[in-house]
């Protein structure tokens, strides 16, 4: 944190899915220096550049700094991780070459435990996370469809926003992204749990259905509130106490959301890979560490990675 | 119970299903006096008779009483229940013409509350109930392939076994089933559930699997086991202590049964009704009556209840 960050910094986006492409699209229009790392569809990126659509923009970025391996990018001062969390293995491979002393990495990524593989391999010190509510889909290689931009949260892991915290928020808000620093990352990935265990859980549980079927069936939205309250006693056990009225403003967001497709059932039907184990494995492991009884919790732990294992093998994404 | 179960009988089976023709062939063949009431396939039957296959013997009956309506079969001394527990409304209709005073009415129905609606309409002292234990598949009207002829267990609703018990039981073993006669019904409807509840259960919400996975998929094993627990559980605080070896024994038992498919998966993927309320619905209300928790049986009910509800709808089945 000794070394201030630079006001134009250098940016490398490991990852080339929705997530990367939406913000990454943002930041080079924004006239940032963004180096984008895409190994599967590269040349259809190189040949037709980037594309963002949302409910109100057309956002085009006709030549995309784009590369094909991490040592042809070199080292930045800002890396924005939006790999899936289930290539989190590859961390070490890819990150290094990305790295100076003070670059400062920002994961992307959903669910507990995505900033400790990256801690491993940038130092605990220069990791950064992000939580983002944001409605995307790509729909083809460097092309986006945005139907909810959202707002990104941004803390530091294991401690409270600091200047780069505010550094990276107001890169994020200078490309016309929604964004706010904030003191308490661990918390914030507890709460977002409290909608994404039940929501993405039976999604894909209950034979693939749209959020508006789990709201309206009487059994699974009671199921849904107490996996909630699941969460909430697990989280409130590591100190981080979110009130019972979090969970009821839920149903009513979720409802006013219609059939919405959570991004996890997505991703099953579609066959990509599932991050299991951030959004109920490792919620699972940490309760237990605190003798918390998450029963339904595990449940849906144990029936998702089982529908899972029985799924056509995942295509490999980047 | 004061009238002397006859030694020679006139049956009545309602329901032509797999089970009501496996035992109804049986009977008929030892020469009892059976009447079939069937509703769909009646032609097929009158034209080809009844045939059982087992692993050790074929059986035909070329000559099968069969009715239409309980109006043309008329009084009887027994009466077999072997249609699926979810059309129970259907007894009010179908039952009182074939009553007189005395007769004895055996439900062959799984789970918990199938005795209630048969009592409601012939009087609970008239009411006897079976747990038969058999694998059985009907594969044309009136046809059955039985893999697994196994046991049954006859019992008197809310009554310890009397000499009509045993008689009812001398009629299965005369005819070639392996019975015995029971003192305690609802303890044995408990522990029929200890398996049923999970390995038909998770066979459906686990995304259509034979039990040889569940014993092979360590959270699938490890969530039978808790689901088995809460069983035990609640089946103790109505008197029925059922012991933890008892537990133990199912996931050997069922390892040697290899590639089972439960009998409500095949129902639930051949758009048959499922025995929703008797296997998982009715054990979680009496828990709850008792103050018992059982969060995974909840969980597991309200699942079911929405693959079912999403399923094409069930064509009627008699």
């Amino acid at each position: 944190m000794s070394t201030p960050f630079p006001a134009q910094p250098r940016i490398a986006i490991l990852g080339s899915g929705a997530l990367g492409c939406y913000y990454g699209t943002r930041f080079a229009k924004a006239g940032e220096d963004v180096h984008f790392l895409v190994r599967s569809g590269r040349a259809a990126v190189m040949a037709r550049g980037l594309r963002v659509k949302t409910p109100t923009e057309r956002i085009q970025v006709k030549k995309a700094q784009v590369y094909g391996s991490p040592e042809e990018i070199g080292p930045c001062d800002l890396v924005l991780i939006a790999l899936k969390a289930t290539a989190n293995d590859q961390l070490k491979k890819l990150l290094p070459p990305l790295l100076k002393p003070g670059t400062v990495v920002l994961t992307l990524q959903n669910g507990l435990g995505v900033e400790e593989p990256v801690a491993e391999v940038a130092g605990a010190e220069n990791v950064l996370g992000a939580i983002c509510f944001v409605g995307c889909i790509r729909t083809a290689p460097g092309t986006v469809n945005c139907s909810f931009p959202g707002l990104v949260l941004i803390g530091e892991f294991g401690r409270p926003a600091g200047d780069r915290t505010h550094a990276v928020a107001a890169l994020f808000t200078r490309a016309g992204v929604k964004c706010e620093a904030q003191n308490n990352l661990e918390e914030l990935r507890w709460r977002k749990l409290v909608w994404n265990v039940p929501f993405n859980g039976l999604a894909i549980a209950a034979g693939g259905i749209t959020t508006d079927i789990i709201v309206a069936d009487e059994g699974l939205r009671q199921l849904s509130r107490r996996l909630m309250e699941e969460i909430v006693d697990a989280a409130a056990k590591f100190g981080h106490v979110i009130p019972r009225s979090f969970v009821d403003i839920q149903f009513d967001r979720t409802a006013k959301m219609g059939r919405y497709r959570p991004s996890s059932l997505i991703d099953y039907e579609e066959g990509r890979e599932v991050e299991l184990e951030e959004i109920w494995g490792e919620p699972v492991r940490r309760a237990k560490t605190q003798g918390v009884p998450v029963p339904r919790l595990e449940m849906l732990y144990w029936l998702i990675k089982r529908l899972l294992a029985a799924r056509r093998k995942p295509h490999q994404r980047d």
